[in-house]
């Protein structure tokens, strides 16, 4: 069985969605031994996120920014949570809604996901500084 | 140690939520030789995704579509990615919030999940086509 | 390999977000002999859900309450999905939102979490009972 783990942290990235698929592969080079496994990519946040989703068209990105930002908005009168900014329970939520790790299949030293899919950094505060992930690669 | 894969094809399902465990399982028969693991499904696209919700009346499927269409719409003035039809960039939302991959505990060469919990496909295009599943089973 | 299992029963919790990790780690103590791997915590329910977000200020977990009971909301006219009562149906799409099972890092016997990253407990019900509980740990 082959099982590494490594902790990386990332530049800090403005506010809204980010692709880092190239980020995390390129630290865990260890995946191209991997026949069959998974890979499984931690946040250890709670105001930003990770999600899998189109790695192409810039735009999809800006609109999931859009749309979170509609749907989970700013000083919602019912907030009671608000003395770390406006953009803190929001992020709490956003964080939550799309989740905190992902899990990613491994075949035959590659990560085997669809053509059209990138990993995003969701982050989802004003400035959220550097955000720290944790890499578990398991598998034969 | 157990670890095998396998990547399925779906036939085509039209928009909405669907039933699939029976298809994903009788995949993989090896899960029979499990005692204590997991099953890790995972969706190789961006406009339909995986749950687990209950599995026996169909109308809490139709009422999931409702409920995905009227607050993910289609059409939202500030969607910018619009040029491959209405329903795609609401897809790449409701993909998101529902999540690319599920993981099953296996226990005693079954399934460990609850007596109402089925693997939904969520297919959120008019016309998603076939769609590759990957399943990793890792266990003892 | 180490590969331990566990079900466990949470006491009844209200309806609401409910912090549950030191519930969940004492009763898989085999991960302190686990350098490199993962737990997965997986709820065998459909109206109830597991996410992780932050473990000080309880007014972030009632603010989740106070948000999604806003965006899900009770008696919409769309459900069909109505005879188990107003708080069945917005449950289930709560708990598909929010996930059925996390995935948390474990490195050096310990959970390899965020400071303020807490498990919580979403129960989508007013009255759901016991809630049984899938731990799933696989490492070296």
């Amino acid at each position: 069985m082959i099982a590494v783990q490594r902790e990386i942290t990332l530049p800090a990235y403005s506010r809204g969605f980010h692709l880092i698929e190239e980020e995390v592969f390129s630290e865990i080079p260890e995946l191209r031994q991997v026949k069959i496994g998974t890979l499984n990519v931690f946040i250890k946040h709670t105001s930003a996120s990770l999600t899998i989703n189109e790695n192409a068209d810039p735009t999809v990105r800006t609109d999931f920014e859009s749309h979170f930002n509609k749907y989970v908005p700013e000083n919602a009168p019912y907030y009671r949570h608000t003395y770390e900014g406006s953009d803190d329970m929001p992020a709490h939520i956003k964080a939550s809604l799309l989740g905190s790790s992902i899990t990613i299949p491994i075949t035959n030293g590659q990560p085997n996901v669809g053509t059209w899919q990138g990993i995003y950094l969701c982050e989802h505060r004003n400035y959220g500084g550097h955000r720290k992930l944790i890499l578990t690669l398991m598998g034969i």
